[in-house]
């Protein structure tokens, strides 16, 4: 694995990102009782919105969806299995079924959108900006879909934030000139490590008074 | 008609869906008793919101609003004349008044978005979802700005999956080499009809266990 | 000052007006009590947010986010002293005291934008209108992000329209072969002020028959 070029290392974690935030989005579209298009739609947008938007933001093209369009063809039958599967039995999906896959994709979105703006010379800010972005945006377009209101914004767990620590934790390592494929896996585990104990421990992010109105 | 060159076909398309999509925009702002700038700014997202977006991911450059300008002052009389038209009748629009126009834009932006994606060279499944994509977004803008949520999420009547079907129609017709017009015509027509079918006797999507919980 | 280059100056009014936005969105949040990464976000993309879709519309790179990206370091530092600057004090935020940075916001983003469009040869409609999508669309995200319709589409007061109009103030100002910062300078005023006309005198946009219903 330690020869792997990094374009297939970067290209093994797309896919799991992408994996995870589509079944994020899937597990979120059934718990709303979405027809076949809305899970489409939804775990579609979950799993290419971040990295589109990054590539939009830094004028990179061919699309990931684009230029490996049959994994779109996968995403079709997976929502086809799931509807089927579902209609078959009752399963309660709880509100945790959809933090996993979110926090693993938060992480790996995290590494790698941040790796590939350093790649083009973005400044460090800007490239802990750009991999925050990568990972919160598919959730948001999520969330949206799902009208419910954006947990990258309403959440008083961290979440963005932590994100952000992640994008720096690979700028860190990047300076240290360890292995591509660890530097990722590092801050990708970071994140998403913090994350999940974020939500196991109910952290709480510092806010004004602590009182919270929305 | 047969020897129009085909981008004089897909001007005269956009043309005609653009304005059919700004209708639909213009009736939905005018149901909402908006201003005139809210008028210009529902009706003229919906007209230019799917093609401006599908011009951003193909990295397409003048957008349609920028090489043909004129049109916006057209877009500004129109919306003029319908403030002054509403101010001296009562005209109740029904929902079938939005419908109309939606269902023939749909149809139209569908098979050009389509069109274009495959010029440019794109995988068969990327061009259908660029035209249902192009389709829309400006349905999905239009809605939006009215404050409800989008109908290609929320209906369980086919909507976005017509265009995407609609999308295969013209990638299946493009290899039987008809002329361009026809191509188009046909396309567009299939999308247009289905959604016109699907209103008129209240297709449902297959959705989970029967049961609509939004 | 009449001596510095148009790039300076833009430069400039870039800046002020970045500030003023930033500046509405952290009130805003501070307002919804939101945490120190919402606060981030919230003026970070009422900064940023109508500068990048300008640049995304008009095929600019680098956004001003990314060459400038130490002005992040000091939105940052901001959003830190405004949360521990509100822990100490109860200090109860008006409407009114978001208003003002937006109005200035609102002017300098007209100005700029609709200039920058005409430097790169748009048509002069397209021109202004770009200018109003810089200056509106930072504040529809931020309003967005608070969960609040927003007031660019809301308000039966005059906004967009008089970014619209101030967009034409510079483009007329512009066939007089006035200094370049006079022009910005004029077309800025001209907005802000009018805005702020609008607020204290409650001016309402010609609606239909005269009753709201939202």
């Amino acid at each position: 694995m330690l020869n792997l070029s990094l374009h297939a290392i970067q290209f093994s974690i797309e896919i799991i990102a992408t994996f995870a935030f589509a079944l994020s989005g899937l597990i979120a579209g059934i718990k709303k009782r979405m027809d076949l298009v809305g899970l489409f739609i939804v775990s579609g947008l979950s799993a290419f919105g971040g990295g589109t938007l990054r590539d939009i933001l830094l004028d990179r093209r061919p699309f990931f969806w684009v230029s490996h369009s049959t994994w779109l063809w996968g995403l079709i039958g997976v929502c086809l299995l799931a509807m089927f599967f579902m209609r078959e039995r009752h399963i309660t999906l709880t509100e945790k079924a959809i933090q996993i896959p979110d926090a693993l994709g938060l992480g790996l979105f995290t590494a790698l959108g941040t790796q590939i703006a350093l790649e083009l010379g973005m400044p460090a800010i800007v490239a802990a900006l750009m991999g925050m972005m990568t990972a919160v945006f598919g959730g948001v377009l999520r969330d949206i879909c799902c009208n419910e209101i954006p947990k990258a914004f309403s959440d008083h767990q961290p979440y963005a934030v932590l994100a952000f620590l992640g994008g720096w934790v690979l700028i860190g390592l990047s300076e240290l000139n360890l292995p591509e494929w660890l530097t990722l896996f590092l801050s990708a585990s970071f994140t998403t490590l913090l994350r999940w104990l974020a939500i196991q421990f109910k952290w709480q992010l510092p806010s004004q008074k602590g009182t919270h109105k929305n």
